[in-house]
């Protein structure tokens, strides 16, 4: 293969007109496909069906400490619950607080009590001129969508293979009393499926923030989302590391088995010290008499324990691997060497990153939207939906069957090529 | 009988020393009675374990529109739960959002909405000086939490049988730009069991308020929560009487299954016109992806219909009468005539209001206490906790049983005796 760069002006033209042909073809096949979210595949969801036999008409409803999961009461979930979603962040159970359907939901409300209350005492976030969050891009929209949607200025830290630019955060987050947080997804990250090193994570605890209400937004949303038996990333648990810094109040971390049982109907949980428990609940006490512990107990009768939820989430990685392995081998096989696109090779989660050349990244979304493709907006991945080199794309390979992931591939890099080629062109043009 | 106030100092000297030896009595029984709250009782809740059979492993998981509710989406919920929820508040779906697992949370997250982003377009309320809420007192104690929680100021507004007095809330509400809200109960009121009338419903869809971004909470927690076939409350829809009064924005209206199904296990809807649905979905689509329709289509295949939801609710009044009765007949057969205590005699919801002589309150929820049995706290039926006249207190029946409530009623009447005695001889003694 040569790399595009080295065609001439004539081989590019050549090279489009073939490629406008069968995008024309592809055209007409009338795809319907969407690879634009996260969402879970039917089969994967079928698997998780049983759950709604854990409990029926002739089930004790009491807790193993006689809590009845029908009536109010236990504002921060039923002990079993605590246990196994501690065990899935790899915390503990005394820290936990489990929650509604969505982890979504618990970022939010982290950061609007932080806005109408302070935090542990703070000056509440809306009485401050200005707040500001550190964003490792590419990086999860809904976070960004949540900062923004309270005027939280964002500020764009460049993600590498071992986690976020460690140089970068240390210095904003030791110079700027404005910076109140940082999202990330540390493991199997949101789009790239990176997973933050153990220095990442310690140099995570041992940051020394010029704000005291400073906290780590730390979204596990795939802790035990492993795509291989072989290849599996782990983290060290930023909790202990946070204590052991000193540092044991700069964490509120988040997990749920949205993509574990039901997405929407699952059960979520947060993680962080006993003294922002304490400040938490402040809130939380006002704001619900309690969760669905009903859906706690029913998922804890479900999974019974961590193994039970590692043993499902191999049923899951053997559905999710040959919808990963068909994107990745297609995106071998037609762009290896061509020099117009990398892209990345997780061990697990639900995302790959695309990235293609600069400026391209708007261009082949719509491509592929004209085609019958929705794949997520292109600067979706960054704060403000602003990608500055317009290059990251992120795949989605969850939801479509592999079949079509295949169909879906073959026409993302169709429209990889074609419009890197037009970009090509006109770059020689302009040049 | 004659009224203590008749009673000469030497007669209320006799009649202390007997009620202090039944009282030493009581307290040696080692009762363990909660009345504190409005808890369903165990019966109730094994009534709706149905519930729990109506989805399992075999079921068809689509809405009727198509919708698989093990997936993310449909924020605003399902089709079916909106009719559900609409045609229990009395109102049309398309103004129905259908939402997690508590009205609470939905009011507290209304009250925050505008607080951290306004109503409509209006200046945030964390930006203003000073926001006030109207509280029709005796009234619901976390609603008065959640307006404290954000430093709003409460102003009381007497109760009558027929709601508010509305000539103070019409008067307030035009006059002052600060007043941002009001909080109502308009059936079956917590803690007094009154339902406005239509007028009552009429003048509050008519209101000229000063604020713009004035907002009534009606929250209509007990709609089908009738204790008699024979004598039962209905309200206007505020909705539509806003409408006709080109108030259609005015209202917020929330209601749950939570006294229906399961407590924090239900499903929880707002009502609200179209333009607001609007305003709040800028927050909620940022908030969440979606609540959990697994449960709203739990409750959609067991209950059915309308019809479903009142069939169901005649077998808990079956359960919740003879409760209210055993109150009822005791207090009667016990205090009439001693002119020392009225209370109310509702034809729903979960409550008996319960007025002491003035200055009664406290001491006679502390006897109970000391005598083994837990009463909503004196004071907590008004803002900030302080009932001015220290003499309403909130009998919470629907938690014990019928045997337990006469015991308890026993023990509860003897305390407002024996509190009324003691202030009547001290009354005199200080005269």
């Amino acid at each position: 293969m040569r790399a595009y760069k080295d065609l001439s002006r004539e081989e590019l033209l050549t090279l489009k007109a073939e490629l406008e042909a069968s995008y024309e073809e592809a055209k007409g096949k009338g795809l319907k496909l969407d690879m634009s979210r996260g969402k879970p595949g039917v089969s994967q969801l079928d698997m998780g069906m049983a759950l709604l036999d854990s409990l029926n008409s002739e089930s004790d409803m009491k807790t193993l400490d006689g809590v009845d999961v029908r009536n109010y009461g236990s504002l921060e979930g039923i002990t079993e619950a605590k246990y196994l979603m501690a065990d899935m962040m790899g915390v503990h159970p005394e820290n936990v607080i489990v929650c509604g359907n969505a982890s979504l939901t618990e970022m939010y409300d982290a950061v609007c009590r932080s806005f109408t209350h302070g935090v542990m005492g703070s000056i509440p976030w809306c009485k401050l001129d200005k707040v500001k969050f550190l964003c490792p891009v590419p990086g999860y929209d809904r976070h960004f969508a949540i900062t923004q949607h309270f005027g939280i200025e964002m500020i764009n830290v460049p993600m590498t293979p071992q986690g976020p630019d460690m140089d970068m955060v240390e210095k904003l987050v030791s110079e700027d009393e404005a910076i109140k947080g940082i999202w990330c997804v540390p493991k199997y990250s949101n789009p790239q499926g990176y997973s933050y090193s153990d220095e990442t994570v310690r140099r995570f605890a041992a940051l020394k923030p010029a704000a005291k209400d400073f906290r780590i937004y730390w979204d596990n949303a795939y802790a035990i989302h492993h795509l291989y038996e072989d290849r599996q990333d782990e983290i060290l648990d930023i909790l202990s590391e946070c204590e052991k810094a000193g540092n044991p109040d700069m964490v509120y971390e988040f997990c749920s088995t949205s993509k574990v049982s039901f997405s929407g109907a699952g059960i979520a949980a947060m993680a962080t010290s006993k003294a922002n428990m304490a400040d938490i609940r402040k809130s939380l006490s006002i704001q619900t008499i309690g969760y669905d512990k009903v859906n706690q107990l029913r998922h804890v009768r479900f999974f019974k324990d961590y193994e039970g939820l590692k043993a499902h989430m191999r049923k899951h990685a053997a559905l999710m691997r040959p919808k990963f392995e068909a994107v990745l081998g297609i995106l071998s096989k037609e762009l290896d060497g061509l020099g117009i696109g990398s892209w990345t090779n997780p061990n697990g989660g639900y995302f790959i990153s695309f990235e293609a050349m600069d400026g391209c990244a708007k261009a082949i979304v719509a491509k592929c939207k004209e085609a019958g493709m929705v794949l997520t907006g292109a600067g979706a991945t960054f704060p403000y939906g602003k990608d500055p080199k317009d290059s990251n794309i992120r795949i989605a390979p969850s939801f479509p069957t592999p079949e079509e992931m295949k169909q879906a591939t073959s026409l993302f890099v169709l429209c990889v090529k074609l419009v890197s080629v037009e970009k090509l062109l006109a770059d020689c043009q302009g040049a």
